[in-house]
């Protein structure tokens, strides 16, 4: 099947215009048939020996999200610590979480023992699993983002506070806490590179040619 | 800036025909410009404190393609030997990668020291940088498919292979290695699904209300 070239264009505005959003969530409910959309795209995400190895935790109740607010609060705290001087007072101004704002919560999680011991084509690589997983949470992103719906990662939350609030075995992993809902507004730029927190690379910086030693 | 229905049946488009492509990739060259879209949409992935941790070999000589090549047939034959009976039978006729078949190689790799020690969001999860990195994989995956270029990740080889062919210092994290290239078709379903290595889940299966424990 071939993409034409406005199915295309859609796609590169999808990924350009995708942000991590953390200030802007409006209390609007997030529609059922939406969220299923947003699920249906991670859920068709590549993984490794087609394990599929990911689970999704959708989170909607005030009390779960607090106890999860909770524990944002206590690991930024601890977190701001190891910056100091001028980068930990622009740390400290930056909003970096939507826990409470945002309508849903979905915690993304990775059983590694999903179809058996063995999978195809992670024998050599074992990180393989969680790295399907995070295929999964950016297609849900580009979906969340096409939907006109923002996603946030909330990466500033000690595991052991998911596993307590949303009761995940210690045997799974988690990957990912995203907080979605509609937005105000999508950032025209992402908002460290706003704050002046730090620049967007040049892409040419990033690509070499056939030695990563090679000049770029 | 939002996105219209068009725009966003387009995106689904992309994800749903998205193949992990090993068997049918042409010769025919990838023009420059094609390939600097599809890394530019990797460059603009989300990252953990904006810290755009990756980098993009790409590989075109057939040399450096012959010697990767051989790092697969080892870890391959290896990884046979941990399958037995029908199963092993099934894993020796699959086809896992189109290293030498696909005009471009990327070798995508994540130098965890960028832009400082300590990173914004990182300060709790330590693998945020490595998810980052996939997430700028997806994207590119999601890119090619929407130019109709198949992309295959090959993870059936030691990275040792790869920092010798490719001279990547011990310091940068090996995260994947893509093959890229015109297809001569995209697959219905993915290989592994169709050549009866396991079935697509039912999705309900991998949600959950509120606790990972729930009914699912």
């Amino acid at each position: 099947m071939l993409i034409n070239e406005q199915e295309r264009n859609a796609l590169y505005k999808v990924i350009y215009g995708r942000r991590d959003v953390r200030s802007e969530f409006m209390p609007t409910p997030v529609p059922n048939e939406v969220l299923l959309r947003i699920l249906n795209a991670g859920h068709h995400a590549p993984s490794v020996g087609f394990m599929q190895p990911w689970d999704f935790v959708v989170v909607s109740e005030e009390f779960t999200k607090a106890a999860i607010k909770q524990g944002f609060d206590a690991a930024n705290a601890q977190s701001a610590q190891l910056f100091s001087g001028e980068r930990q007072e622009k740390y400290n101004s930056l909003k970096l979480e939507g826990i409470m704002d945002a309508p849903l919560g979905i915690c993304v999680t990775c059983d590694r023992e999903r179809n058996g011991p063995i999978v195809l084509g992670q024998t050599i690589k074992p990180e393989m699993d969680l790295y399907s997983t995070v295929c999964a949470i950016q297609n849900m992103w580009l979906a969340a983002r096409a939907e006109n719906i923002g996603l946030g990662w909330v990466s500033i939350i000690d595991d052991k506070v998911l596993r307590a609030a949303l009761d995940i075995p210690e045997r799974i992993e988690i990957i990912a806490y995203l907080c979605l809902g509609y937005v105000s507004e999508f950032s025209e730029q992402p908002d460290l590179e706003k704050h002046g927190w730090l620049a967007r690379m040049d892409i040419n910086d990033v690509i070499h040619a056939e030695k990563w030693s090679a000049q770029k």
